[in-house]
C-alpha cells in the first residue's frame, strides 16, 4: 500500500524518484484568489535546493518549479495546482555500482523486502529529494497564510544543533539565518560549526543536527481537538521525512526535568 | 473546499484544465511488479481522445501520455504513478467570445457562484477533459486486474441508446463495438444511428445517451458492505463524470416493474 | 476490509448488527452551538421505525434514541456525537431456521464468501435495520442546515412508484406524504396502491418501489467540483443502501428522450 | 472541524467526555475470523484504570468495556466493533468550582476560544480519559497481531524517567513492570522514585515522565513509505495523547550527538 498525501483540507499529493525525468507535487484544497506566481515558489525552491555549499549534496539541480494547472491570470482557482520539477542531475551511471548494495539508512532494504523490487538510483522514492516537492507546497501555503491571516503570523526555521555542538538560542537572530551554509541563527558558534564540519567532511563522515521551527504571531485554535490537533499534525509532517528521528513540541522530551519546579530529597 | 483524488487502495488524483498547457493524474496504492508500458496505456488514451469522427468533439489532441514516476525498468514499484499529457490544441482565443457568457451544462455559473473565480477557457476544470486523466488511470486498473486476476475477469462498455433512438441489447456483440463511430453493440441500428445524428447536427444540437458497462468473469466478494459496497463505489465514480445524471445497478430504476412476477388485479 | 464512514466534513460512522444488543452511528464534524435535542432526532426516528402498518416490516422497534457524547446543556460542542439505539425485538431464535440458508439479496452469500464467516441473525450487518443509524445522523445535518442556511431549505421525499403502479407527480402534495402508510404524494391512487399492495401480501410476494427527494431552496454551489460533487455524493448515499439499484438526478436516465427538443427523420 | 478517527486499514474512532454518560469507541477494518472476547480487552482496561495507587488519578472507575456489535460466536465478523465503557465516578458538582476558571494544559482556554462553547466537567473531551477509548482499540489490535503474526511479536513500555530522575535502562526487566506502580522496569530506582513521588504529592504538585515502548520480533516493512512510514504513524499516535509533547524513535533528538563516531577538533 501506498500514501503519498498529506493533510486534510489543504492537501498536497508527492510523486516521483530521485533519479527519473521529474519529481512533483498537487495540492488539492487551496483556497481560491490566492495570488500565486512561479517566482514566489522559486524563492523558497532556492532556499533549499542542493550545491549551494561545499557542506551540502553537491548534486547540481536548479529546481524550477512550473505551476500545470491550478493558477489563471496570477491567482488561484480552487482546482488542484499541479507542480512539476524536472530532474537534470541525473546521473544514473553514478548508481551502476551501488546496484547490488544497500545503503544505509536509506530504507532500501525494508522497500526491497516489502515491495520485491527497488529502484536502486539514488534512493529512489526514498530519497531526501521528495522533500523538494513538499518545499513547493509549502510555499502555497504560506502564501495563503498570508492572504488569510497576514504578515504577522510568521515561521522561521534554523540548525540549532550540528552534530555534537550546540548553539546559545538566547542569541539567536533572524537574519543571520540564511546567511551561512548551516542555517544557524548563532553568530558566536559560526567559525567553531565551520572548523567541524570540514573536519567531518575530511574524514569521510557525516553528522546529524537539530532544527528549531519558531512561529510567531500564530493565531489561537488551529488544528482540531485530539486527532488532529496542532501537535499531531506537526509531529507527522515532521517525522515522514525520512532523516527525522525525534520531535518536541516546546520543551518536549525536556518537559519531565524542564517543568518541574519542584526538587525533593 | 477541493476533493480529486477518487479510490481507497488504488486512488488516483487528476488534475489540469481543458486549456492549461496540461492534464494529469497522480495514482497512488498501485500494487509493486505489475508490468506497465507506457504504449499500454495509450491503447485506452486512443479509445476516448476526441476528433476521431465528425461525431465527436473536433478538438485535436494526439492525448499522449507520458509516465513521469512509479515505474522502474518496465513495471511498477508501488510508488506513485505520475502521468502527463500536455495539451496541444488550447486555442484560447476561441474562448474570448465566452469570456463573459455562462455555458449551459457545464457548471460555470455555479463554479463563478462558488469561488469567486473562474477559468472561462473551455470549461476549465469542469471540461469533460478532465475524464483523459481518469482513462490513464483506468488502464493501469485493469493491468493490475489482468495481472492478478486473469484475463477471464473483463469489462466491456457500449453505447446503447443515443438520443431517442435505442437498440436491441440481445443483438450486443463485442467486436462491433470498437468498429463504429457510435460506440454501438447492435449492428441493425447503425445506419438508423448514423442519419439521426447527422440530423441532430446539421440542426446544431446534440442529444444524450445511455452507456451499459458489462462485466464478465467478476470474483466475488468485491467492494465492502454498506459504505463502500461495489454498486456505491461504482455509482460515484459513473457520476462524477460531468454529464452523467444516472446509474442503474442490473434493472436499476425499472426493478420495480421487471422484478414484479406477480401482476395483480 | 471495511468503511462504515461517510462524509467529509460532517462524518459518521455508523455500527451495529440486526440482532445484536444495538446498533448506533457516531457523528464527528457536526460544527458546534447547534441546539439539538433527542427528541428532535426521535420525530425522524418515528417516521422510520418498523410495525408502523402492515404493509412493512412487522418487528416491533421503538427505536429510541440516546445521546451519549457531544451535547452539552443542549447544544453540539464540536466534538463527536455518539448516539445509540437498543434492539428490543431481536427474536434470535426465528433465525435458527434460516442458519444454513442464504438469504436472496441481503448479501449474505457474498459476505460469507468474502469474510469467511456471517452473523446470520436477520441480516446481521447487511440488514436494512443499518438505516436507522443514518436518520440519527441525517436527523442532526437537518438541525445543522436550519441552524446555518435557515428553515427556506427544505427536502421531502415520497414513494412516487409502488410496484408497477405509479402516481400522477403533478398531484404531488407534501403534508398528504406523512398521512398514508404508502408516503404517496398524490391522493388519487391511494385506493388502488392499498388494493395492490394488498393482493402481493396475501400472495406471499414483495415489490420494489421509487423514491423521488425534493429540495427546496438550496444554496449555490453545494458540494465540491468533480470526485466530491453534489451529484456524486447523494449517489454514493443512496446506493449505499441496501435496496437501491439506481440513482437520477433530475431527468436522470431519461435525459437522453426527455431534454431532446429535436426529434428527426 | 473535528477528526476523532485513527488509522487507515484498522481505524478507530473515539468518543465520550470525561463526565458524560459513557466513553467508546468504533474499530473499523478489523479482519473478520480474530477471536475476540470482552475479558482480553478488559485486561488491557484493567492495566490503565485510575484509582489503582495513589500515584495516579483518584478517580473510581471500573472501566467495564462492552462489546456492542462486530463479534459473533467469539470471533470478529469484519463489521465495524462498536465498545462502550459506562462513567460510574461522575462527580458533576465538583467541577461547579471551576466552571469559570480555565485548567492549565488542558486545552480549555484554546476549546473555548476556537469553538465558542466548553464542556467544563473535567476536560471534556480534552480529558486523559479519552485514551481508555484507545486501549480498547488497542487490545484488538493486539489479537489482531497476534493471530496474524504470532506472539513472537511483542511491545512491552515502561516509565523510565520521573520527573527529574532517571533509571538504568540496561536493568530493563519486562516482567517488574506490572508490579510497580510506577511502571518502572529498573529494581534499584524503585525506592528513591517512591520518596520523590511522595514528596511532590505532599507539595501538591505534579511531575511528567518519559515512558519507552519496545517492540521486539517486528516484521520487516510494516508501514508504507513517505507519508504512511511507521515513525510518522507513531509519532502522530503519540501527539495525539493530550500529555506528550515529544517523541523519539530510536535514539531521536539524540542521534545527533549518539551516532557520531566522530569527534573532532
Amino acid at each position: 500500500m501506498s500514501f503519498n498525501t498529506f493533510g486534510k483540507f489543504f492537501r498536497f499529493t508527492t510523486w516521483g524518484e530521485s533519479h527519473g525525468p521529474a519529481i512533483g507535487c498537487v495540492v488539492d484544497g487551496c483556497p481560491p484568489n490566492i495570488p500565486l506566481k512561479e517566482a514566489e515558489i522559486q524563492i523558497e525552491m532556492n532556499k533549499r535546493k542542493p550545491g549551494q555549499s561545499k557542506f551540502t549534496s553537491q548534486r547540481k539541480e536548479d529546481d524550477k518549479i512550473n505551476i500545470l494547472s491550478g493558477v489563471f491570470e496570477g491567482k488561484t482557482t480552487g482546482t488542484p495546482i499541479s507542480m512539476i520539477i524536472y530532474n537534470k542531475d541525473m546521473r544514473s551511471r553514478d548508481y551502476e555500482t551501488i546496484k547490488n548494495k544497500f545503503r544505509p539508512g536509506h530504507a532500501d532494504y525494508t522497500y526491497f523486502n516489502k515491495y520485491g523490487i527497488r529502484d536502486y538510483r539514488g534512493g529512489g522514492r526514498q530519497s531526501a529529494r521528495e522533500t523538494a516537492a513538499r518545499v513547493a507546497a509549502g510555499a502555497i501555503a504560506k502564501k495563503v497564510l498570508e492572504t488569510k491571516i497576514g504578515k504577522k503570523y510568521k515561521t522561521i526555521g534554523a540548525v540549532t544543533q550540528l552534530g555534537i555542538l550546540g548553539c546559545d538560542r538566547n542569541k539567536w537572530n533572524d537574519k543571520l539565518i540564511s546567511k551561512n551554509p548551516f542555517f544557524c541563527p548563532d553568530k558566536s558558534v559560526l567559525k567553531l560549526w565551520e572548523k567541524y564540519l570540514l573536519s567531518i567532511r575530511k574524514a569521510g563522515s557525516s553528522c546529524g543536527a537539530i532544527i528549531e521551527i519558531r512561529a510567531r504571531g500564530v493565531p489561537i485554535g488551529l488544528g482540531s481537538p485530539i486527532y488532529s490537533k496542532l501537535d499531531m499534525d506537526l509531529a507527522a509532517a515532521m517525522m515522514s521525512i525520512n532523516a527525522v528521528k525525534g520531535v518536541n513540541i516546546g520543551s518536549g522530551m525536556n518537559s519531565s526535568i524542564r517543568n518541574n519546579y519542584f526538587i525533593c530529597c
